[in-house]
């Protein structure tokens, strides 16, 4: 199978090429404009025979119309990782998001590919509190220029799927964090911490509570749905079946870093910025009723990857 | 009131300025860019005090960001109308739909203009068969560009109502029909036959079966749900309760062209074109509930339409 992974360089991109790599039957372009991206998560690659790195921007049309060509299978993981930045730049979102979603679509009718997996996220759902959202919740009124556009973005992988004769499967991801994460907050805390050991500044109240996802576990789901489900647009929610607060995190970021006497400062507010869901609640049925299940619940996911970034011993979980 | 209309020269657009113009407190600014737009729809009006015409297309950034200062109000019409020609121009409802509807938020942020209707459609809903959609109808899998660019629209004005504190009523218009439509399956009819009075060629199997809606019920609907409601993002459908299959249709326009014997040539197939969703229905509860019913059926609809477009007389229902 020849898979093109856009944002490959990045932090789901490179870890799904680290797997698609392991199977000697796979070859993998990565297609990656380097703004989050690093070229480090992936340079082990550049002499394997059956990898290609391709430094380009989903923005340039005829670029990924000629890169695209003789694959089967894209993974879209391409995104503008900083959701809070729409607050002053507001087209960042639809560029990266629904025109290069749109652009990478157009390249693989023109070059007849059929299969997509796209990286979508509970921002399609916007801002309903305890609400545990199912793949067919409605309606769908995002908060944020980030969800507005992941939404976009699946609608328009929706008609090309139908106009064109595509398939694809969209995943809806809790928040993901690993290793090679580039941004998200456990990261932030660190960077944070090992400037001003002494002090930490949270956005918002401290009390917002999502599922955190780790990595190794978004890769499995995708891999296990892809290979399960053949319907024209198979969407499922991936998430962990519990929720951390960002109070929660912060300790775990504390005690990993061997901290002592940190005083938290908070931004105040229930979000941590305009646009942001304080609270988000999946509905796994679905993805359950398939028989897939996260490893690592979100308490674990996060230790994890905290002890990742840091570059402390994790153990694998059986 | 000072409204802002785009493509207020066109079919729904132009029939909304006359509604307003009745009003002497009102003053309205039509946005258009005469692509399928008409100037004798709004020519009675370029001496009014209270009308102006601005020519200019909402891809020009820097022109709608000018020409919408001092609104309060923008009512959102502008629209590719041609649903098909997405299958050869692919980008044609992300430009006019997407990029169009971001560029009008944008101006709308700039200027600090809260408030805006937007024509959204039954193609949000993609092909579910004889499922009667309500407003929270998910999963939405779109299945033309024109309906996936739909809610991508609606899903961006969402984000900027949420993030810049605006207001917004969205309406998923059944066909809406009338005097003044430059598209359609009437519109067409008429013309082939006005060229060739003894055949008529129908796209599909004549069987698509969905619901006409007047554009003055739509108009009605507009200002009514505006009045009453008050939500962040309010979404409505706006539909008559019945429906109608495209042969019933052909057999209206000729009888009201006075026609015999006219053959049928079909197509073949479910579908007029690939995208097109041959059967739709709404779930009409909430603007029930909201005490809103359409006043002609979707029979009297297509009559009265028909006989607008063939320029004879109408009688209005009380």
């Amino acid at each position: 199978m020849r898979y093109l992974i856009t944002g490959g360089a990045g932090f789901i991109g490179s870890t799904i090429v680290d797997k698609l790599l392991e199977d000697d039957i796979n070859e993998v372009t990565v297609f990656d404009n380097f703004c989050s991206g690093k070229l480090s998560y992936i340079e082990k690659y550049l002499n394997n025979k059956r990898f290609k790195l391709i430094k380009g921007d989903l923005l340039d049309l005829s670029l990924i119309k000629e890169s695209i060509k003789d694959h089967n299978f894209i993974f879209h993981f391409a995104a503008n990782p900083d959701i809070s930045k729409a607050m002053i730049e507001t087209d960042l979102d639809l560029r990266l998001s629904i025109i290069a979603t749109y652009n990478l679509l157009e390249a693989m009718r023109l070059n007849r590919i059929k299969k997509i997996v796209y990286s979508s996220g509970s921002g399609v759902y916007g801002d309903v509190g305890l609400t545990e959202t199912p793949e067919d919740f409605g309606p769908l009124m995002p908060s944020s220029m980030y969800g507005a556009c992941k939404l976009g973005s699946e609608a328009i992988i929706s008609a090309f799927c139908n106009m064109f004769d595509m398939q694809s499967w969209i995943f809806r991801f809790a928040n993901v964090i690993g290793k090679n994460q580039t941004h998200g907050v456990g990261f932030d805390f660190i960077n944070k911490l090992k400037k001003e050991p002494k002090q930490l500044t949270i956005l918002g109240d401290g009390t917002q509570s999502k599922s955190y996802i780790h990595v190794n576990d978004v890769i499995d789901a995708i891999l296990f749905v892809a290979k399960k489900t053949n319907e024209i647009v198979n969407i499922y929610n991936v998430a962990t079946d519990d929720y951390i607060t960002v109070n929660e995190i912060a300790s775990i970021v504390i005690k990993e870093m061997n901290l002592e006497n940190v005083i938290f400062e908070y931004t105040g507010g229930k979000r941590g910025w305009k646009g942001d869901v304080p609270i988000v609640r999946f509905n796994l049925e679905k993805i359950h009723k398939l028989g897939w299940k996260s490893k690592y619940n979100s308490k674990e996911a996060v230790k994890r990857s905290i002890r990742e970034m840091l570059n402390k011993e994790v153990v694998a979980k059986k």
